[in-house]
């Protein structure tokens, strides 16, 4: 079995390199306590669970759990438009870049509209009013799909945010060009607990429509909720997830999981967690010589340019990290479960190799 | 949280309705316990759960982990047809009756093929050769679907079986027109524990190209295996599981558990535990009067027909059980963890309700 | 090139076999005398043929042309449904045995249910209300594709008829189980020729939603009209029919000789002919010996029963015509200019083999 | 009906505002004139056309003829790569631009990935070796759709052509990666007629495996041919083709105008008239003051860039074209059938606009 100095050297590869968390793990062996249960998410976990999530957002929404994200991502957009509409995203979308099509398969054909953009927010990783509205301007023919949802990831691949009023101002664009909003929410813990602001005020309340709630990277071992706020996107939704192979038959062992991660929110504590130690990670290395961070992180990942030595130094003492995803450089992610130890252990070999 | 009580009376209701079993539930725990590790199946329990699937079969088969049935059957079918193609099954077939038109969905459209019949094994939920020329030889224009792929479901829906003689003698009529052969193995260790051969007689070595091995009904919490001993079938695959939302990003939590399961052969011990347990469910009930079994059980369940008032009475004392799946009647599954106590109840109420 | 003699003698294979009618093609050559003109249906021709469907059926109804009749059925039934809906239809129905799985396809994956029977009705190709409500309230669960659509063929492919009453019979049961109605009117012009209605009266006003009118067996060289009396679900198909490959690039090559079908009638005078000649066969043929007529003809064609050496010898002499297609027997199909001489001597060819 | 005057201001705007030619159109009533003949591409005038085709390629190839270009160029795309594939192409390219996700659609979701560039290739609209070497080594996991075929329009949408060589060049890398070949002809008799080469040349000799081969803009009503020189490619092409809609039932009146089309090379010499009004065009207006014509033409367009007051006066005279279709500026395109009278009409009205 792996040593623990190998995982502590990957504690900043991915925040799904995480394991379950305690209180995740607690429900999950709940559920296995109680013998025979029903399947198809018709036990009581699953009731509450979902119970749950209504009442976090404050609202009426109707919940359905998935396996992961691009089945979460794909099958939301999926209900939104039809083969022949589009979806508008940033470049960096998660949706665009790694889900191999995802979106495209599910939908049997939608197009993704990248947009393109010089702007300060495009360079942090966000659509913007303009841009979204050069997108559904730019064509209306018959000879192009025409424009269906707006897609945003919230916190976005490049660690940062949307701020309550820019959610706004975008799901305001989309209304008026009758676009729906989806909110990419892999880490929409990460986001809601860097606002500070309450759940609902970042999601239906600014105009999005429907959100994947993600639970997998925050501490969870496998499963997603998408969340409708408008119900009427999800008519026969449940049908749709069984024909694309999302039905969990133990469905339990999904839902449970999820009460343990919003009981006492510590879905909410988790991802502060994970962003403290970005934050501590930042402090750490923002300084030295030949670091280059690209932005000041805003959730729980840090993105870097470093010298190729420095990396390959990293690399040589066991250090794992990703370069070239979303922004560029190298991608330093915190998780729930990421410790000081690793990142002043992280930061001190930088330290040296960088001196 | 559900009662004991509860869970007892549930016992027959569906395999699915079963926990984890304790072999596959340590090594999930072990998974856990090794901090950050590589997600996407880069892990070692991946790596570790892949290897013992190669050496049960004695074959250097592709193996792919999926989340459930729904998926490991659509995908292995669309790597087997295209869009135009179409597949020979039963009327019982759970990819016909069950899967909310999963396979067609992924197959952007392949037609299933009912192979209705009255012969002897047609009325036990199997095929026969003869089903299949038919089928393959009533047609061969265009305008309507080319048949490509067999699928067989081992153990079947009415819980028969298909002996090592039947499958290869479909094999061969399938060979001979061009035909693929899928397994649908949702109860794959029910069957082999209760034929008594090696698994590799049953697939590969009887001409089975893909099966899709379940592991979920047999003590897993989530994940099917995707069992490829035709290897030109999987060319890509890895690439499809990932558009199609079926790759796991913790795989560990899916993989791990298979370990459990196949080390010591815990999936034959708990398959032999379900079989034997239908088994003293149908000698307890097989002469009491006004129950009519409507065949021998072979694998880990028992289809009873029985007067309605009788199973009014079962069903006031909170016995769970489903009527009219695939052959009819009632249907009494049994699972890994079915307690002879819970038979013995049942049958004693049954006795109780009938005479 | 062809010998008259064999183009005689292919007069009852199919009404596709047949050519333009002296209407459509001088609508075609017009079309062609004004050099340079709007693609992709701005053109003068397209707008006039669609208002002029509008008035036939004296409602605003939405018209769309594609290019033939798989493509219609297909895009309309997939405007109506999504993947995991089913579509409602008779085990003879072009959408089930002789589109390719064409429906499948467009919608993704919806599955035709198809309605066994023995009732009268049934025997002569047609669906009834009580064949429906079987349908949709044989299964409710979200394990089975959900019905949404009844499609209806009228003329039937046994060249039967809906009566008005009949239409709207399965359309009021259609409405209060909330699906959709759908009529293929591949030969719709015969079976309002027959019915002697009017074509509002077997269409909306019956309760049809939307109706796949077809020309090309009538008289065109290509295409057919998509018509939605219910607006509603015609919202966006002119992305869909570009999408799917149905958007004529030199769309008054289509839709002028529409205008030629339209014009005094010519679609229904086409028509009548056909009919007539089907009675006119019948008539010569019915009460010959070892001749046995399946039912009598309602519209363009007539299914007979004959022996084995007599269909030899109609071969031998030339003749050309289909067995086992639809309701089995020999399928005798008459189309526009199906020629009294050549019914004449089909039947005395007939006459002396039987005799 | 439209008048002359209105047509003649209409043949700079598309060469799918062209009629049919005279030699078409022979064939057309030609196969119009024999009366009842076999359906579905079983008649005379599909086997001869495509025995044309055969012989002008010198080799062996499968040809199928599908009603538009749309349709040919998503079949035959779908026909080399599977959902999880993608096909890499300009940013101009019509599969990318103007199929409103056609090729998604009929793939199920296959991407498009676009070479950006800004070599002179590029800029005329080209594909380079280097270019497909770029996103071919750009990713390679399988969280993002792998390449398996390369798109090359021939003539490309901005007018301008590929040489024998570099489309060898490009075939050549595509070889070594693995990738498969599709050449978009929609224009493919005005590169041929410009290039002045074996048609063989610039396709399967120089690495191509499908040609869409367009007659539509070349002067056919309707119907395109595709041609698949790796018969490997078109296994079961024919059910691909039924499925999809595009398998015309009365075929003759498809397939017969082709044989006039091929017959004593008109397909060529319509080419060449469209060429040539296009140098013509070219000759007439390149140095007019504020004229800037963006690039030297080398099939049958040409484009231009003008002050927005010259195009104001020249739409205000009743000309038509189009403004921002592929490489920007002002479209003027010429078909088989443009006039000397109109070129030159056109470039007096704008010389004295630009005057």
């Amino acid at each position: 079995m792996p040593s623990e100095r190998t995982s502590l050297h990957q504690q900043f590869a991915s925040d799904n390199y995480a394991g379950v968390c305690p209180e995740a793990l607690h429900w999950f062996l709940q559920a296995n306590q109680s013998g025979h249960q029903p399947g198809y998410g018709e036990d009581v976990w699953t009731q509450r669970s979902t119970d749950m999530i209504r009442e976090l957002f404050q609202t009426d929404c109707d919940v359905y759990f998935v396996f992961n994200g691009t089945a979460a991502n794909s099958l939301a957009l999926a209900a939104m438009c039809q083969s022949y509409h589009s979806v508008i995203c940033t470049p960096y979308a998660h949706v665009e870049t790694d889900e191999c099509g995802g979106p495209e398969f599910f939908s049997n054909g939608s197009k993704l509209l990248v947009a393109e953009g010089e702007s300060p927010a495009a360079k942090l990783g966000k659509l913007t009013p303009d841009a979204v509205e050069a997108l559904v301007t730019r064509r209306s023919d018959i000879h192009y799909p025409k424009p269906k949802v707006v897609s945003l990831t919230q916190a976005t691949e490049l660690g940062t945010l949307y701020t309550v009023e820019e959610v706004r101002a975008i799901a305001a664009i989309a209304k008026r060009r009758h676009l729906k909003v989806h909110m990419d929410g892999a880490r929409f813990a990460n986001a809601v607990a860097a606002l500070g602001c309450h759940p609902s005020d970042i999601t239906w309340r600014a105009g999005v429509d429907v959100l994947c709630f993600g639970g997998t990277k925050n501490g969870l071992p496998v499963g997603e909720a998408v969340v409708f706020f408008d119900r009427a996107l999800s008519e026969d939704f449940a049908w749709r997830v069984k024909q694309a192979g999302q039905l969990a038959s133990k469905m339990r062992f999904i839902s449970a999981p999820w009460v343990g991660m919003l009981e006492n929110d510590t879905w909410l504590r988790n991802a502060r967690h994970a962003n403290a130690m970005a934050q501590r990670l930042y402090a750490a290395i923002r300084d030295l010589p030949g670091v280059q961070v690209l932005h000041p992180p805003q959730a729980n990942s840090v993105f870097v340019q470093l010298p190729a030595p420095v990396i390959g130094q990293l690399y040589a003492r066991g250090w794992k990290f990703y370069q070239f995803i979303a922004g560029g450089g190298c991608r330093l992610m915190c998780a729930w479960d990421t410790t000081p130890e690793a990142v002043d252990a992280f930061a001190a070999d930088l330290a040296e190799a960088a001196g």
